[in-house]
């Protein structure tokens, strides 16, 4: 029998239906199935095809060293954040997670205390808290990997300079405690100089995010985390382009004076590690 | 509230919902469900993701101005050819469509009659028919563009030297007539140096097309035609790996001898174009 719309997706099924490896069986027929689904809803035209299969090469063409259209893409489609909440359920007060996002990368071991921002100038902000299990127990040595954009919106890896800034990994000191000491972080728009900015355009959708500086925290014993701390107030809190906020990462900017009379900001986030 | 398992989708669709080309409306939200919907029946692992992430941004890289891995892609998974099923439905008796495939480019014009394997050696081969309308008459003037592979498999494309071979465009005769001289085709595997080759290894696909010409035909009044004429016998009709055969396209080649007492093979195949 000639393949059909009735029988197609059940002949690209059957194709690989005897492997041995049930998972990617799984994967494969589950995109499979809901790839063909698409294709039955919406009738694409040739030309349209044609667009949707340019959109992902320049997608994929887009990527390099530094940039990865396709995280961010599957940011903006809300997958990033919709695999957060399906990997990360939470029974218990644990700190919530949220996305990675696309600026990851290795930084630079600091002591606690010590500025991460060399470079850039902005407001001055401390950012401290205590990392504890889930009964108030200190975790002591939990390294944190801290990143952040600076007021200008843009993170270090997206300079031409590529000198490293903003960014930090650092330990917790006996009593669980962190300190570093930073500028206030920004609202920003994500990059839009390719397809990914292009289909937000195309859908009149803002490509900002609130501001907030990332964490990704690990210790022995725990699980890794991997969230933010975002800033009360912000005007893109309810819109994040990547939905990423969740309430209970949101802290409040204290304003404080320093024994040298500088106004600086005070951003307290205590993080409750998740047990292995 | 924060965005969840639960009203993912609904909040990513909610960010688009006021925009004005109903269309793409349509065609991002079918994308949209299905993709969440993906993600809810896999509930991939970070690692899956990344690897789905890696296997995108590689398929994308490894288009360039001769190949298109995610057309290649879009054939393996069948959706080429539901797409071609969809916007092809035929009522009457009209030469049925198949896949257009990755090696299409322009040909050179050539008279009727003539050899259009300039370079490469195999058994000879004539190819010829008619154009009629539904109503069996005549088409004169029908542009007909053919190309295919050689006894090694490869189009000219595939080749280092970019010289064009195997392809050509002619136009038919006042009686709808057409003829050319060229090499028995012969069934090949699809590039599989690239993620698409990747993917069917895992799935323990084989990557082979039967045998075929590509015919691509236009004549005004008419809907352009694509199609393959595939050959009888060969050993891939049952499980082309782009899910192209259809029955109504098969054709014998037929043993013949020329003036010159060479054996050649005579492969006839009447194309029935569909009005506008």
């Amino acid at each position: 029998m000639d393949f059909n719309e009735n029988n197609a997706t059940e002949a690209v099924l059957n194709s690989f239906s005897k492997i041995k490896d049930e998972r990617l069986k799984k994967i494969m027929s589950s995109i499979i199935r809901n790839l063909h689904q698409v294709v039955k809803e919406v009738e694409p035209t040739e030309e349209e095809w044609i667009k949707a299969i340019m959109f992902l090469t320049k997608t994929g063409q887009k990527c390099d060293d530094r940039r990865q259209e396709f995280i961010l893409l599957s940011d903006v489609l809300g997958v990033s954040m919709l695999l957060d909440s399906i990997n990360n359920r939470k029974s218990k007060n644990e700190t919530e997670t949220t996305v990675l996002g696309p600026f990851h990368t290795t930084s630079p071991m600091i002591e606690n205390g010590t500025n991460i921002a060399n470079f850039v100038k902005g407001e001055n902000c401390v950012v401290s808290g205590i990392i504890t299990d889930n009964n108030n127990i200190p975790i002591p040595g939990a390294s944190l990997e801290v990143w952040q954009s600076g007021p200008d919106g843009l993170y270090d890896v997206q300079k031409e300079d590529r000198v490293v800034d903003l960014r930090a990994t650092l330990l917790s000191l006996d009593d669980g405690s962190y300190l570093f000491r930073t500028v206030k972080p920004q609202y920003y728009p994500i990059p839009v100089d390719g397809p990914v900015g292009d289909l937000l355009k195309n859908l009149d959708r803002h490509p900002y995010r609130p501001a907030h500086i990332h964490f990704m925290v690990k210790a022995k014993g725990f699980k890794d985390l991997i969230t933010h701390v975002f800033i009360d107030g912000d005007k893109y809190l309810e819109s994040d382009t990547v939905f990423a906020v969740k309430q209970s990462l949101i802290r409040k900017l204290e304003k404080n004076i320093d024994e040298n009379k500088q106004e600086y900001f005070k951003l307290n986030f205590d993080i409750i590690m998740e047990k292995n």
